[in-house]
């Protein structure tokens, strides 16, 4: 092989998958003896990770990806994906235009919880308490980006029902040796340093749980949010299937005889042009 | 509440998810009790199909879905999601770029050999041979939408290595009675059909043998695209992970240093206007 | 330059753009001496039709473009846009969910009328009569696929205010001698064909009248939806760019107080597992 | 109408577009009396700015939208665009997964160049001299965002030739009064002081050019994104348009002949599970 070619083939260069004819090989794997020994969630670790999990991680991380499939039309996401598969496209298309607004606001809180605990984490290696810890990264958070924790409160639930028992099932792995619970102890330290401070509880959410779930499994940050689209995916093509049966076209936000209220420029004339 | 109100809760309605305060039920299944004991699979089953699947369905379900998740950065939609990740966007955009290019050619070969395979059963529910009802649809198929058979052959590889060992563990999910093996049927007779024909085999490929799933667990055709989206979307987050770490800038197709072939008009100046 | 350069090079072929360092023509133009001679409008033609238009050809793109901009936040491509630019990702990927459903249905109309005029077209071209040929195109299309014809009637407007208007300014361009007009006869003779039939009009409606204008401009029948993406990127980006201005999080389809009806399975309990 | 309907009505306000059944209000201005007064460029001004410009504003804000359609295949965006219109999905959806990917990187320089700009001419209305205000700027950019100055210089061209050029029609608008000229004084100081520093020039490039008339032109940094991304569609729209007629299926990035590097885990077998 020339240079030029060598070049090429380098420009996609990767440590996922070998191919040759009639062979696939992922991680290093050959597929036909991953496929019935190796479970979806697994396969998931496999393909990000590079390795495979342990029966605990594994566990773990199909929890945290089965926990977090939907969260009803209300929110953006969902709406969306039920709004396009009335227009004409195709499942994968209305799934795409739903995954797509998983952004900052609507998918970052995982991620952002994550890089809260793992900067309380690293002062911890520092030698400073847990208490410490958690209360000086909760000012320094205050300070650059305002009194919103990520991973806390919810709009809707006064206690979000998946958090305590996500925590529970991290509990057991770390009874049972598979992960350390450190993260546990920090979302949890976190929880309690802003209820003393508040006055009353601001209970952990989906978010704040998955986040330490992930972290427990030595997930890099931005996969939390890699991982829920995943796990949204699954809600995303739930709505975009059920609402493709219902039928409809064009599927407007609200009930067609609304017109939304106009608050601009009264009616007035196209000037004549210069 | 008022006919507004109700007509506008109805514009939303769903069998999907139902929530109050503190409430999250999917399919009428507190999510507090389907945490820990339900797979990310089964969890899956139980969106798009409104019931728990058995543990023979949820293990068929599962290897489908790990099956497909990556055919490496030749693919289109692999190749979109490493040149989305270094254009300045969160990993849901990159991922919704490439999701939303598993269309009829890149996504729907799956949806299209469940047709394929359908169709044969309904013939043989009218009283046809198993052998008669493929050939006679074998022929329709040509006439209608040419020679190329959905779920057989493949470019690159002589025998796709997923499609037998799949077909292995339908034999042994309906040995076990928990699928009928109909499918698995269908699905050898159009290739021996093929071959029959054509004087030599063109292999069941990873579609068809996830299409003969699907069937085998009664998923409506077009579910075989959504859930190859769910599947794939694994393989397009772990590259557009890795690329994310690779690093780079606006990586194009082929290497810096290439210019595409110019086959245009030559150089020519823009006319006076009129 | 070697036989593997060469099939690279030419992989990624065009007739588009030609590159050089410091060099850049456009269908042959440079750029330089495009810019400040070549509207938006002209410079659309000469990209997606290889030659710089006419100035009524040019005129008349530029008026199609701009009459299609928008229909307001009931449209579910507007209101994807607004409910994405809530969601903290970019005005890119704001405006990309919102295009991405601009499928078959929500902006697939002008495509069809122009095709439904093109095929009425080539009957005229067989030696059959205007009327006839439109009542022969109006039989095999309601036999194929159903009575709603492309391009006629709104669920909304009774008289769709910008079709006439859009009609005028064809008729006058082939007044002009700058398109032909046989299309705009096309259109109105399936108008009053409908209406002939029904015994009531069902008029002509923007996309029926963007397709006239497409048809005259010679374009072929997939750059009509082409083209109404460019038009309507523009409504989609202003209101993307208000619903920033304004705020908001994660915004939903409906006020937050409401939560959508429920209809599916009643609360249950998770059976044990097997 | 009572609260609730009120409220809902509200949810979804704008000042752009006021619709009755037979009427559709941009802005206030009657679509019928809009069109074929007012072009394209002047639709997207009054759109995302609230009234018509000038004629000198309309003609600087299509000179900015004809200037950028198009950077060639290698460009991210329209090797995206190329490759999705062979897999199966419609042309709105090969420029949706296109135009996402115009991010902080492929598609965020000219919104970064006009907060340079503007940053620069903010520390001139506190009284600080041109010169003095741009070396202060770039101190501070440098310190912050590291050295590579948004809107100058170009991996591919020694001199961007569609730069000089939009600078010079920026000067003779303003020699007409059109508008200030002040930011093209900014943007040739930026240039100015990087040369004096680096000992060579660095010339401005289509972004740092396109952001000098966008803030010519008082619009807000976001919408330089914005506006960039109707423009880029253009060329998106033309690439998938050309792929489309030339065929394919599933094209990959490079010739279907080569396989990729792979740099990970050698051949192993998948272990025994615990």
């Amino acid at each position: 092989m020339n240079e030029t070619e060598q070049g090429l083939l380098d420009w996609w260069k990767t440590d996922i998958i070998e191919m040759e004819p009639g062979v696939i090989r992922y991680r290093g794997y050959p597929v036909e003896e991953l496929i019935g020994n190796v479970s979806f969630a697994q396969m998931i670790w496999l393909m990000v990770r590079g390795d495979l999990p342990t029966e605990g991680q594994a566990r773990l991380l199909d929890t945290a990806l089965m926990s977090a499939v939907d969260h009803g039309p209300q929110a953006p996401s969902i709406a969306i994906a039920r709004m396009a598969a009335t227009c004409g496209i195709g499942l994968n298309n209305a799934m795409a235009s739903a995954v797509n607004v998983l952004g900052d606001v609507h998918g970052g809180a995982g991620e952002q919880a994550m890089m809260f605990y793992q900067a309380v984490r690293d002062r911890q290696q520092q030698g400073t308490s847990l208490q410490q810890s958690v209360s000086d990264q909760l000012d320094q958070h205050i300070a650059e980006q305002g009194k919103f924790v990520p991973g806390f409160g919810h709009r809707f639930h006064p206690v979000d029902p998946r958090a305590p028992r996500l925590l529970q099932l991290v509990d057991e792995a770390a009874a049972a040796g598979g992960v350390s619970g450190e993260f546990a102890h920090i979302g949890r330290q976190v929880e309690a340093e802003i209820a003393a401070r508040k006055g009353k509880t601001i209970p952990m959410n989906i978010d704040g749980a998955t986040a330490v779930i992930y972290a427990e499994l030595g997930m890099p940050a931005p996969l939390a949010r890699g991982l829920f689209c995943l796990s949204r995916s699954v809600g995303i093509l739930a709505h975009a299937w059920e609402q493709t049966e219902q039928g409809g076209r064009n599927k407007g936000p609200i009930p067609r005889q609304f017109t939304w209220s106009y608050g601009g420029h009264s009616n007035r004339k196209v000037p004549e042009s210069e």
